[in-house]
């Protein structure tokens, strides 16, 4: 049994929940998501006492999507539920983060250490005693599992909780029962910050790892960089801008990477995802006698269905936890300091120029007399109107797929969820990322939703008015779940939806003075994008823009094409 | 590696999915909940095609919901989801139907056993080839896991997980990979209906039970019954119906066993729930020498904070797994066969008369000129308007300390969790119950939620709508969550939650003739009561009623204290 520590003992006693906030604060956290619930009340007090916001979200996946988004915009994020319930109902984007490489710091609050000591038949539990039934499901989705139970140890197990979760970049969960809110622990550890660096690449083996990739580089012909999610999330931009700059090499992004390079640079040259690549990509990616391809995720609708065409022969893989020459792998050897050494020894390379990616209109849109939004016509107009440091989210679905054809700004951040594909996350996120944007002076946060995921989760809506957010948010009304109708049953009941009044709901929800629109012609969408209100308000815009239920970026219907085969495959 | 069943071996082939749909339409389901996924949607086709209704719900928690309030109106129900992101999304009302025993059938459509074996990186994993990681996490919430990945062993596994789902009244957890859908099994066995009877007891041990039992029930004075949530979750209502009637002993029920028992029983008593009990209960079941305890689960909010006084000494227990005499256990005797045989060979009792509860409003209240709806007026007042057969659902909150002052006609079905207790059960659990209603002809289905949980789940008064459902929702506006208030932070910001337009809401959902009130006094409750076009109506009736946001039913205030000192208890 845990005994309490002697506050005299204590140089600088603070409290567990107080500790626990100010190392959130220390690294970057400003706001916290979550739920309260009556194992979790009194730790929300220590909240606002240490300088952070409580957000109130009205859901606990949506607070979990909403850290998710937070996350990826300001580095890590944190999320407070109750036992059982409240965590259960978040556990889908935790696992989503889990997936996806995000940083969250999940908080749970738990029965007292007494109460589960005693085996209370408490509520919030499956009737059967056990405690740790909910943190073991956890388990599988985080990096890191901290159960409070020892004032003794709570501060090690904080420090290591936040740790690992930002090194690697997934969540972490920490139980904090209701008595061990306000145990006192030694304050004094936090004048020491966390040390958030990644440990150093053994130097003899991550120099020799950079010898044999500069060798290969001086040697290609036609050499192309391919950056993918696991740069970002692993936090490797600084070093791979580095390198596509100082070496002008072609450089593409997989979808799960979009964002993720600055697509203004001159050597900038598109989306490659096999089958479902930009314009001119594939041929140029496919060609190439050397791909660099840095923190790849190489899962289906990353790659249009696995259609890829590069030989492992021409290719050199970068990770956070290993490095790949064509078949020779370097375990251990994290991407950053190879990159950055490659970057400062590079020299002189062999260099042919690339496909450049750009926001025309294709032709047969600008032929046509439609005056229907199409999704072909859409989203390269939409990248006319981006602005630097926007941050865009996408849902899963039609909007997913037609973000592909859209080229960004300076400094654009892009979030989606390609690998782990739950729909209702892109709303929830926004909140969380609408969030963040304010808390760093961004002033654009764009949420593009399908119709039928945006109802899993539309009373974020309510949560970005309750903070004062005002982001913008289309949904697309296409009369349901088109992306499914591409994989199976194009006219079938279970693809259709309800219809709502979706641009009624800002008002539902508490809006005083949130702009709505609806926008069914090319001519609307125009008109739209050029009014300044619209394009530089500070208000909460909702629009729902309708595209026919029938229409689909191209690489998503060869991305379904192929889902569907692969679901159908018998033996 | 398994391999076809050849088709010519089998007398009546059926593909799997539809052995398993027949199987689920023959024990009583005749509508699927969920939400489609690439991963079920082939599965899907099925559902129209076995006589069976796919709801189609806004998202997966809110279906996890509506199968549980099915399930606990039709005795079995089924929801369909998709690999990881569905289910996970569900597994919090998966875990509530475990914990408080509600039988539901949850199929996860999964990635082709080829994909499986071949480790893809598919969309929905967390990308690190594990495909088994999500039914493990359900393992500890369902009293069955069935993984199809064998045609051989498809028909057995899906009879016994349907069984044991009934059986135990718990959540099962079947997954049906895309290619196993079409595989052909033997569908001869259908002729044959699953065996859904209790295995019997030991019938030596069985009589031996009752002996002892009518031996203390011949000695006692004064003998009562208390009826908790088991005895309906394990379907024991007959046999206790007869007994309570053949005996005439007072009875009473649990706050989780409420609806069990007839409430116009002349023998009926009221709620108990220690110091949280209607008017004289406690007293006089406190006072009885011999309690016959049916189906008890004594949970924090079901005993009003563990404030039972009934010795061990003057009670038996009946339960689905073992019966209990004073100290004496005995294991394995199901409470079904012993009850029967009690009220067969009872003969004649001491019965002393209990007491007998009624709808009158409190003397305070009835005084007051105040017009405010207050909660001591609501609860008995609702008790006069309700009608047999209602389906009553009350949320975790006021709402569900409330009812206990309400007394029931003959033939209410009352759905609470009060055990679970995870906020945004109702709504969702009131479509499943809706739907229930309907196809069994019962006409009415009313919901009391609060305006806090309302707001987790709201979408589903879309699905409502959707399916042509006409209940009567109440949602309780007194600003926030008050059953929390009165646990901690009376004041404090996270007890607030957005102030909405509910009324506005069945509109936006697309109801075309629903029918909104807002009612803030009692004249108005009155006047609603009297509306034959709001009683016997066949539209969708939504009431937004205003109460205050510092008022709670007596038995929640005092539960609520006891909970917080459960929660704030130190060593
Ligand atoms: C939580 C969850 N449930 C179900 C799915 C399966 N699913 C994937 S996309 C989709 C439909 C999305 O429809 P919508 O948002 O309208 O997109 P669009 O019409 O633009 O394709 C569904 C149901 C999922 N990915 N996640
Ligand atoms: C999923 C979930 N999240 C959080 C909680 C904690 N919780 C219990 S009751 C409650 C407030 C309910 O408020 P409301 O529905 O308005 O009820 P009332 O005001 O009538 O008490 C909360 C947040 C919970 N039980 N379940
Ligand atoms: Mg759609
Ligand atoms: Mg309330």
């Amino acid at each position: 049994m845990a005994t309490d520590i002697k506050t005299s003992e204590l140089k600088n006693p603070v409290d567990v929940a107080e500790y626990l906030f100010r190392r959130l604060h220390e690294v970057g956290v400003r706001s916290v998501h979550g739920l309260p619930g009556d194992y979790n009340l009194v730790a929300l007090d220590y909240i606002p006492k240490n300088g952070l916001r409580w957000v109130g979200n009205v859901n606990e996946l949506n607070a979990g999507y909403a850290a998710d988004g937070y996350a990826r915009v300001k580095g890590i994020s944190a999320i407070v539920t109750t036992f059982g319930v409240g965590e259960l109902s978040a556990i889908n984007a935790i696992s989503g983060a889990y997936s996806e490489y995000v940083p969250i710091v999940h908080i749970v609050g738990y029965p007292s250490t007494i109460s589960q000591r005693n085996g209370l038949l408490l509520h919030h539990t499956l009737g059967n005693g056990d405690f740790n039934v909910f943190a073991n499901m956890s388990r599988n989705v985080s990096c890191n599992v901290a159960l409070l139970n020892d004032p003794h140890e709570a501060a090690t197990q904080i420090d290591h909780a936040i740790r690992e979760c930002y090194l690697q970049s997934r969540p972490v969960y920490i139980s904090l029962p209701t008595d061990m809110v306000r145990k006192k622990i030694e304050g004094a550890r936090l004048e020491k910050p966390l040390d958030l660096t990644f440990p150093p690449n053994d130097e003899e083996k991550e120099n020799y790892v950079v010898e044999v990739v500069l060798k290969y580089l001086h040697a290609a012909k036609n050499p192309a960089i391919l950056v993918d999610a696991c740069a970002q999330r692993h936090r490797a931009l600084d070093e791979t801008h580095e390198l596509i700059k100082k070496t002008g090499i072609p450089t593409f992004v997989a979808p799960m990477g979009k964002g993720a390079v600055d697509e203004t640079l001159p050597n900038y040259g598109g989306v490659y995802a096999g089958d479902g690549s930009n314009a001119g990509v594939r041929e140029r990616l496919e060609s190439s006698d050397l791909v660099l391809s840095i923190g790849a995720i190489k899962s289906d609708f990353n790659t249009a269905g696995f259609t890829y065409r590069i030989s492992q022969l021409n290719t050199i893989d970068f990770h956070s936890n290993y490095t790949r020459v064509k078949y020779s792998e370097y375990p251990g050897v994290r991407m950053n300091g190879v990159l950055r050494k490659v970057a400062a020894k590079i020299g002189k390379l062999n260099v042919q120029e690339g496909p450049i990616p750009n926001n025309r209109i294709p032709a047969e849109e600008r032929k046509s007399e439609d005056t229907t939004i199409t999704q072909a016509w859409f989203w390269p107009r939409l990248g006319q109107w981006l602005e630097p440091k926007d941050i865009v989210i996408t849902e899963t679905g039609t909007a997913n797929f037609g973000i592909w054809e859209t080229r960004f700004p300076k400094d654009v951040t892009a979030i989606s969820q390609v690998l782990w594909g739950s729909i209702g996350y892109a709303t929830g996120s926004c909140q969380g990322a609408a969030l963040a944007a304010k808390e760093l002076g961004v002033k654009r946060t764009i949420l593009f939703t399908g119709d039928g995921s945006f109802q899993l989760t539309a009373q974020e809506v309510s949560t970005m008015i309750r903070n004062g957010l005002s982001p913008i948010l289309f949904v697309i009304n296409n009369a349901g779940y088109t992306i499914e109708r591409y994989i199976h049953g194009f006219d079938a009941d279970y693809n259709d939806i309800p219809d709502w009044q979706y641009t009624k709901l800002p008002e539902v929800f508490g809006a005083k003075d949130a702009k709505t629109y609806q926008v069914r012609t090319k001519e609307e969408v125009n008109r739209l994008f050029e009014d300044r209100d619209f394009s530089q308000g500070d208000k909460l815009r909702f629009v729902e823009i309708f595209m026919p239920r029938d229409d689909a970026p191209i690489a998503l219907k060869s991305t379904a094409e192929a889902a569907a085969k692969t679901n159908a495959k018998m033996e």
